[in-house]
């Protein structure tokens, strides 16, 4: 988006839309995540009106995500299981025309974990949301923007700043608070939430986008009334809750 | 229960003394439950004073059952380790004559476990706990009470209302709030707690209607407390575990 | 520690190290833990500094392991999955020169879970967590000091007070509050805060008896601003993370 003014305008109002989208249409979110992020990701998911639903059981998964408006896999304790749950579900959403968002956890930490997840881009997912040193294990020396290109995709990298881009626009959010790094699973909710966006906004950097800011508009919300990564946990949730479009007007960072 | 100033007497009496019981005898209560909801489970039963136990591995499972004084079975995110691990408790819990109860759920969302489900009813839990959705799917087109009394159980149906029924009796609970469906594992919780309170009152439908009253009246109270979900899931386990006889009284709504 | 006043000052010191160190050097911890604790270990991890890593997958636990600046076995909810990945962490810790702590939870309910905890004593864990009940289970009839002794290790049992060995020197501790038997996984968090200190404390009975003391007197600092089990378990990690030399040294009862 070539206007700092444009994309933070359309990126505020899409953000509020999908909010008000989520809160009236309570989509259901199936997610493959690892076992940490499970209850976290599906407590962020109610908080902002979604139903969240997280089986991995190969009889069981191709029929929820058949019924459900959008896909998380999360590459997070990835396991034998994660991954036959991960085959079923990805063909699943491709044969029902069902979005589906990746999150490549700690690629950069794991050779094979990176290989399945370069795998998993053939598959088309609507977004990939990982932060710099995943970005990096994922993208050889490809920018963010050509990245996206080449694999038919958004690309959303957190950092202090993230950075969202498709192959042809991109936005940058400056939202977010320190104290979101100090709760487990905070990235991967947030991917959650990029998943419950897309349900409801066919524009998938829009959507994106609309995500990480409502995620760090309430992070510095919650940041406020928070006495450390504890309190902070429960208050973004509470914030996510409660969060209205006026607020994130007034707080979203968008360039 | 055909007078409703008894009903109330009676259940509010029944979860005063559950709750002085599970304080005083610490019970164990074996949960084989879904990723999602065991933290929160744990928690609510450690909040109650019981000790809490999750192990489903098919090697100890049997033991940590035939020393347990409860058991809850739920079907969330239902794998093959679950399937074994549930065969396996099952029989233990009949072998040492330990109660337990069923929480099918999502089974209006999954056919192979709405069948799983309906085979487990032959092993007779104390008492199956589930919403609407999950009635009908589990149900036919019985009504509660045909439901108990055709499979020996005792049946809960949570909602607004929450209705208990055995074959001869039925209550209602009017108590609840709606932060707490924007809370993960609240329902599963609630089925713990309905295990907990089975393993100090030998009346089921007592034991049920109890368990689903202190939930109730907790959130209740938690609600006056919590600026959203994030707050009041911290809120409601800090009322159960304040919670007294003389709260259970003045707020319970059950007839 | 013959001189209780060396005692405290040499804990109270190494308890204010190990937490600047942890802050400033962010060691990787990674975590084999059971279902329940694996969010609020990783919780307690990020509150004190430390990157936390949970994968069980046989493929990747090695070189998370080979990477990490410490590992944690927990032997709650012992599977086939966990064996196995416990088998191959303790290799690659030896193999690389990490320190592992063992925390074999239940050891006491469990025969086969037992078993398997006295076959990892040979694998030379850096320190064991356990409370008097597994201690009991594991320990024959030997005292701390002659189990510590007759395995080369550091043994770490909790209680209302807590007792640190190691073959030749012993501390006790008396810091901590009631509401933390009432948290799910703070026992096992604390077998996870002394393998994270011990990552920065080469000295194994002083990095154990730091982690319980940071963890005791966050406790007890958590309890005074708690209702209950839901507001403590958020505070006592704010505490963590806003802990400070002078406050252990204040409130640190080590003998």
């Amino acid at each position: 988006m070539h206007h700092p003014a444009t994309a933070l305008n359309d990126v505020a109002s899409a953000a509020g839309r999908a909010l008000e989208r989520l809160r009236a249409g309570a989509p259901r979110v199936h997610c493959i995540t690892n076992n940490v992020a499970q209850n976290f990701t599906a407590n962020v998911l109610l908080a902002v009106g979604c139903v969240p639903s997280m089986t991995l059981s190969p009889e069981e998964i191709g029929g929820f995500v058949a019924k459900a408006d959008a896909l998380l896999v999360n590459l997070g304790t990835l396991d034998a299981e994660r991954r036959a749950a991960t085959e079923i579900a990805v063909r699943a959403a491709a044969d029902h025309g069902r979005p589906w968002v990746l999150d490549p956890v700690f690629i950069d930490r794991s050779v094979p974990r990176a290989a399945f997840a370069r795998g998993l881009l053939g598959s088309q997912p609507a977004a990939v949301r990982l932060n710099r040193a995943e970005f990096a294990a994922l993208a050889d020396a490809q920018t963010p923007a050509e990245f996206a290109r080449s694999h038919g995709t958004v690309v959303a990298v957190s950092g202090e700043t993230d950075l969202v881009a498709d192959g042809a626009r991109a936005v940058t959010i400056a939202n977010g608070h320190s104290l979101m790094a100090r709760v487990t699973a905070m990235g991967c909710a947030g991917s959650a939430l990029v998943a419950a966006c897309r349900a409801v906004e066919p524009d998938a950097l829009l959507a994106a986008a609309a995500a990480l800011t409502m995620l760090g508009v309430a992070g510095e919300c919650a940041a406020e009334k928070a006495q450390g990564p504890g309190s902070f946990a429960a208050a973004i949730l509470d914030t996510l809750y409660n969060l209205d479009a006026a607020t994130l007007r007034a707080r979203a960072k968008v360039n």
